[in-house]
């Protein structure tokens, strides 16, 4: 910290973002990313001529990613915004919207940081005690933010349990970040059409294979787009550059593929879920891209060290209620397998112990 | 604006960029963009692998774009903060470091949109009269931040001016935004390794011809850059997509194709500079990629007209004190002989008007 960082800031926390290993030795199930590539469209949509044109400042909209997604959800592009990740989408949101605001002690380590940063009065409502969320415990005036899936749990709310929350106060704007919903849960994103106190964030991140492309959406009312412009045009007018919205296009263009990704990452979730309660472990129903997991003979922390000795990295939060955890991304069916051989490795041990 | 926009907002006033055109029936010299391709290292630096793994979130570092940046400055990583377009270094600049702050009146138009948006207050310095900026006029404990050259001016200090500004009161900190640097004037980062007062912003955009990938930097102590990172770190741990990591580091690698842009700028501007004031014109001395002009004859705003209907865009800004003059990137010698012989025709059409 140098003598010249505002005052301001001498209490923030930043997020701690998951370990990104610079080379491929460690079989990578630590930050909830798809283990296979992006959409062929993907490498196709790269020409020469888009290279040559990164001379030129982006058309500062993003309107070929909006328009992909505008048609992929059968909505109008005035209700699309873009931006650079989803974390951008979210820091922006908090700025336009959110004063205050109310969300799960157990959700998105980047909610509390936003707080944070923008000076949000945050009030942290605690997850039930099987880490269901249930919106009678969150007041009818404050803003909401939530992820649906929530993570690291994975557990997912029903869009009309969504609504109901919706209709008890119009006032009230409800965020809800869709980033996991495509691997089996229900989005609310239809619901934009009826309430103009919905704001819902997705990604490109995770069931489009492109986290490390960052490209993040936003959909609501034009109104809360308009909002969410306001906010961009004062702080970075070309915040998605050019590859970045010809790419991200293609992927959401190539349907088909984005389907295919996310039922095998969810046929092999099933399988690892069945084996896993098979040697013992406690788990919630997951209905995202990773499981969340823990086992009665071994800490979360020592199983952490003991799958990192082995090559495999998963995540720990090192945090009261969830420190028995291990959050386990979902990769391809031989690296679960390598999981799952060196889990039984580890049990045994503990038991030999 | 909808009725969830934060009550804090309802007086900000975005930034405006210049006009992006879709289609290429213009003659583009109205933001500042580099009429060559980036270097055909980037293009090489573009392979099947790369875009495979944009699966994998980025390096939040953006240490391979950040190695480069250093040796080409000859200081070490631990020097360089890397970011999503120097907009976004300078608002989290902006955030970390100015509480208050001075700049001039006529200067880059994103410092008072950040001074709105983060709540700095802000001391504008008028301009002498013949826009020449004197860091007399400013005083010595506020916090400053002067583009160098400055913009739409184009007129540079010398780094010595700079330097004793540093000195005179050391726990005041100076950030020097160098976009349009490598036009002529000389830079103030090799200072950086003697003064813990200074922060230097730069961008790729300009002279590396790679305003579409939104890559900039930040050069200072090791302690100013961790600030920096700790607002990043708070706000979007992953602003720079792996392919801006991987394309910036090969265009800032090629250093003779750079050095090779810049010389062939230098001499247009040259010889248009000195073919304008033969029809007229009064400019600026413009160390920087464009010329900053007014003709007594024809006043500004109608000449940017006239020049558009020519199809060839260039920028005006509607202000007091430069509402006559037009900001004119230099383009290609054929985009700028087309330019000219617009000219002469329009002020042909006055004289007979």
């Amino acid at each position: 910290m140098s003598q010249y960082l505002s005052e301001r800031w001498k209490e923030l926390t930043p997020y701690v973002p998951g370990e990104q290993p610079q080379n491929q030795t460690f079989i990578k199930l630590n930050t909830n990313e798809l283990p296979y590539p992006p959409s062929p469209a993907v490498r196709r949509s790269i020409t020469e001529g888009e290279i040559d044109n990164l001379r030129l400042y982006p058309e500062p909209d993003g309107n070929i990613f909006r328009q992909s997604l505008a048609d992929y959800y059968g909505i109008s592009r005035e209700q699309v915004y873009v931006g650079n990740g989803s974390d951008e989408v979210l820091a922006f949101a908090f700025m336009a919207f959110l004063d205050r605001v109310q969300y799960a002690d157990i959700t998105y380590g980047f909610y509390p940081v936003y707080s944070g940063l923008f000076k949000c009065e945050a009030k942290e409502i605690p997850l039930r005690k099987d880490f269901s969320l249930n919106l009678d415990d969150y007041d009818a005036v404050t803003p909401i933010i939530l992820a649906n899936p929530n993570a690291p749990t994975g557990i997912a709310l029903s869009p009309d349990v969504i609504e109901k929350k919706l209709l008890e106060n119009t006032e009230r704007i409800i965020i809800v970040d869709e980033a996991y919903v495509a691997f089996g849960a229900e989005s609310v994103l239809p619901l934009i059409k009826k309430h103009d106190n919905l704001l819902v964030i997705g990604t490109t991140s995770k069931s489009w294979g492109l986290a490390g492309l960052r490209a993040g959406m936003a959909f609501g009312s034009p109104a809360l787009i308009q909002d969410l412009n306001l906010i961009k045009y004062s702080f970075n007018s070309y915040n998605l550059n050019r590859l970045t919205n010809v790419l991200a296009a293609a992927a959401v263009d190539d349907k088909e593929y984005e389907e295919d990704v996310c039922q095998k990452i969810i046929s092999t979730r099933t399988r690892i879920s069945k084996e896993l309660t098979e040697l013992g472990f406690l788990q919630t129903d997951s209905k995202a891209n990773f499981l969340f997991v823990k086992h009665e003979k071994i800490r979360g922390k020592i199983f952490l060290q003991k799958l990192r000795e082995k090559g495999i990295l998963v995540r720990h939060f090192d945090r009261p209620k969830i420190d028995e955890y291990l959050r386990v991304s979902i990769g391809r069916d031989r690296e679960m397998d390598q999981f799952l051989l060196a889990v039984k490795e580890i049990l045994l041990e503990e038991q030999n112990a």
